[in-house]
């Protein structure tokens, strides 16, 4: 090192210093870091099998209790990629929830936007803005942000569900706000339909007392017999020879807001897929997480070249831009949530089918 | 008369012979009837009984054959006020389409948008886009402009529905385009359930396969099952001390198009109401026209101070601004079409309640 | 003719009879005449020579007041086909307005929509809801619907101009509603910008004061200095090799509103059209009609097949789907008002190159 | 501790051992902290002054060069609250880029969108998509998301400006795309007015070539004598009895895209806002982060209790809910720039008045 080349190198040295001091921080150093030729995810591709979920919250149900701030009994998949936050992916929580017989989560509401869907059991009653909303085997129900709810298991059993909500991406634009409602059951009635379905739940319909627009979708709870229904259709309409799938032998419904015909919550995409036995689907990536859930049978998943066997109740998480291929063992109905309406309403979706 | 005065009126004569002669004519001689103070329709109220519609329907599927070029063996409402145009109102046409047993009434399209409200009856197949779709009492079938659409009737006996289009608005813009199809019908299975509605009929599940916003709906068929159903949910709500209908004792749907939440057709407006017994409405009016047919029970309407008694199948015409009434006698279902859409996409809407 | 014929005949007879004592009338007999195979417009493509449209408007001044009830000295446009109503098209109301020296034309307010293009000229102020507006060669102005709005003739010269309304809609519509405002003047001041100008004629920048979308332009006017620039531009582009001009040599912008970038006015487009010399248009043809003026230049318009020659100031209209053709003597600059935002929203709009 | 006491909370630990083990988190633990009752962000209140980002940044000029991978001598602003991240807010990068005399910054495209913000100087040319768009003192430049982008200074001075991106949020959403381009300067020319500005920069015109809504603005520049000019037009017409302001002596303007009304970029907000002399403002609080530069004059900025008196160039951010009190200390004009259109996108907007 020349004279001059240290006195540089001494110079620059005390930039850094200074810039450090003065609260800054160079672009040059960091920008391949920053800003990635495509997305380098922290969160990585992972799967959690029923078979370790299910006794850990049974546990936990015997463990601990349900009580006022803790709030719920919801055991989060923390991404192994993501440091020790309970996060699937950097926008999306998914979690377990146990219910123990004839026990109550009680009210509060948040900011975030939330579904419950249902792997098996039922029981259960969700109040969602002093509406009780029956949860079955299934069914999906939502709880937009901001709306007051509370859990009410009815049954001898213990009951578990899916848990989905926006928690890390509401937590990384600090837009939270949570408020706690009473300690007790505000409606302990168990309808069979929510008043919600009642006004909302007819193909097409539309009450003339609901005619304002809304953020989230008025219908509180969508059920297995319309989504089997639904999916059952369009793997018979694609035998009969007409368009009805994604690709065939792979029928797909969103969940949506009648109001807009847009998702049923402005930050989660929720979706059930049907894979008849043997189908393959193409290798897709997309801008964005997603989580999935196996519903119903079995089916392999490679997330980037790794292949993971899956059955029901199975949980695995897809990062922004890896590579996903689905192969069912047989019929196969798979629950997912992404973050896309995010990404769409951001002007950030991206879509690539990598092989088909 | 001075000479003067007598100077400037033979000039005026000559000014507006001139007029005349250029292609001209004055604002100022015409501007009170051009712009009135508030709507003033040439179109009258007026209603229409079944018991004289349908033994004319009859007669003339006796006596004339549904054939190409006539095309439809429908006959329209003419409004009194509209000097012998087949015009319900400005906007609207309806009419009764009387099929055959056996009948085929052969697929033209059109830009006019259509749809069919079945009093009574079924056994027709209306085949849309090469969708057959059962007709039966109480449904509402869809043939938006520009789809392929032709009857079927496999039936021993006729058939008679109401048919409505937006033919005086189409005709008023000159934006009609007509289409002959296939003298033979081009279908002629009877599905119980056609593929839209098999693909599309299930209450906030949209498929992956149709993501795309249409500006008409998809399901060509809304079932009275599901109609009815709306309906009564809505008032026992408000019975259980529920917001759910338009006023007390008064439910009410929209046809909405499940792509984005609004009208089933963008130039028509369709919906069912429901009056409990004794119900009487407000006295509302609303800029833009409407026609009502009588689907069961009796009712007393009151047209800008006129009582008419109606029955079943029996239509009502509503022109612009005219301030309307409803008493029920009994239980009543009504169906309701009106230009609506129109009005409010060109920022024309307006509506006032006259009393309560 | 056989008895039986015979028969059948008077049955037939009898049966159209019985129609129109019920106030019926069938399809058939008139299918062919309501539902044309494409649109047979009763307007005329029809031109008006500015020679022969201004010295009846300068004797109309000298001898018709401006007055209470009668309104506005303005003399329409009366398309040869539409049975002596003063429209020119089935839609739109074209009308030359006259304003002597120092004359005021008092405030009033209605549902239809209007501007004013001013073709030469200059010294009045229009008053748009209490803001005065100056109306120079050039410039657009609006008066969306339910403004109020007065003119006052400031100069010693008398003033004329373009008017255009949706009369023809809104009167087939039947939603009209106009008022009267004061007899006097309410704002005399003459101000060079008016208040609207000053808040929102800024590009791109919108004022916080104003983030509330409008149906209609919060802009009262589009100056001449702006249009011109605008459409100089494009052509200076093309000639350096850029993607600017709608066609070859043929500039054009729309009028609209900034806070949607949509129509300035919900049922009107507005836009102003300039063609380099020896610039031929593609033939056009689209659903909706139009009228033009000659602002700078001259041309020869051909529709269907009839050519016209034009020159400062002659207007012309173009029917629904009658084939236009524009060819430039020398450049010439047109301004042009349609209907076509009325279609669009009505899912009724096609458009066709019949020829390039 | 009992026996049994124990025994439990052996179990307990042994049940949180084996979530770690199997990758899952409970809530209940963390819930809290996750979920706060309203925003708690890490990220600071703070200020940064001109007369310590300049001398650095001309200390940079002298000793990095702007070379290929670094991309650029920008200097960003960290935020002392987000752990040594180059982030401004979590969702907000800020970074001065200096340019020295007849450098170039060569061409890249990134899925981040960028605006640049000029405080003093001028002789650059950034060229956005094959357009030079010159840079001066109080202009706004748009380089949206893809958008090739390069910066040429052609004076003898360097030249500074400040350049705001969405690198954070993009970062957590993992949806960044980055791509090089050509070493070398594209084009050296030097317009006084860019194409996009030639095209788009006339206030309420739309090119009949440019129809197509775009999701961020087609202007290139919102230039200074636009902006002043609007801001200064607010205050006279609030003198003069007008609303025009957003609250007495306040003035402001958000840059839009001409194509929608919206926001001139999907994800950033951008606006000027002019304070009369003497003005202090409410205190607002809202969802979202923001980031402020003083352009002319001198204020004091109150964050959540904490006073900095600020001159020009000095920059400012307001974390998500912390509350923010300007005073003017004479006429002051401040750039402002957050992230609200993604939480207006995501229905996670609120807005609060504190005191007035």
């Amino acid at each position: 090192m020349t004279a001059v080349d240290a006195q540089e190198s001494a110079e620059l040295a005390k930039l850094y210093d200074d810039f450090a001091s003065a609260g800054l921080m160079p672009l040059w150093t960091v920008r391949a870091g920053l800003m990635p030729q495509e997305p380098a995810p922290a969160a990585a591709p992972h799967a959690w099998a029923w078979k370790d979920l299910f006794p850990l919250a049974e546990r936990a149900g015997r463990l601990v209790p349900v009580g006022r701030g803790g709030e719920r009994r919801a055991i989060a998949l923390a991404n192994p990629g993501l440091g020790g936050e309970p996060y699937a992916t950097p926008t999306l929580w998914a979690a377990v929830q146990y219910l123990g017989p004839k026990e109550v989560a009680p009210a509060h509401r948040h900011a975030q936007g939330a579904f419950r869907f249902v792997l098996d059991g039922e029981g259960v009653w969700t109040v969602v803005d002093g509406d009780p909303v029956a949860m079955r085997r299934g069914d999906l129900l939502l709880t937009p942000g901001w709306a007051w709810h509370e859990h009410q298991n009815t049954a001898a059993e213990p009951m578990v569900w899916l848990d989905g909500l926006d928690i890390p991406l509401v937590a990384q634009l600090d837009a939270g706000f949570f408020e706690f409602g009473p300690d007790e059951l505000t409606d302990d009635s168990t309808p069979e339909s929510s008043r919600g379905e009642r006004l909302w739940g007819h193909p097409g319909l539309r009450p003339l007392s609901g005619l304002a627009d809304l953020p989230h979708s008025p219908l509180p709870a969508y059920r297995w017999r319309h989504t089997d229904a639904a999916l059952a259709a369009q793997l018979e309409l694609e035998a009969e020879g007409h368009a009805a799938t994604v690709e065939p032998g792979h029928a797909a419904v969103r969940f949506t807001n009648p109001t807009t015909g847009r998702d049923a919550l402005p930050t989660l995409r929720l979706e059930m897929h049907r894979l008849a036995g043997d189908t393959v689907t193409a290798t897709r990536r997309e801008v964005g997480s997603s989580v999935w859930q196996v519903f119903t049978g079995s089916a392999t998943v490679t997330l980037d070249q790794r292949e993971v066997s899956l059955g029901v109740g199975d949980l695995f998480v897809v990062p922004s831009w890896c590579p996903l291929t689905l192969r069912a063992d047989g019929p196969v109905d798979l629950f997912r949530f992404s973050d896309a309406p995010a990404y769409e309403a951001l002007r950030l979706a991206r879509h690539a089918v990598v092989a088909r």
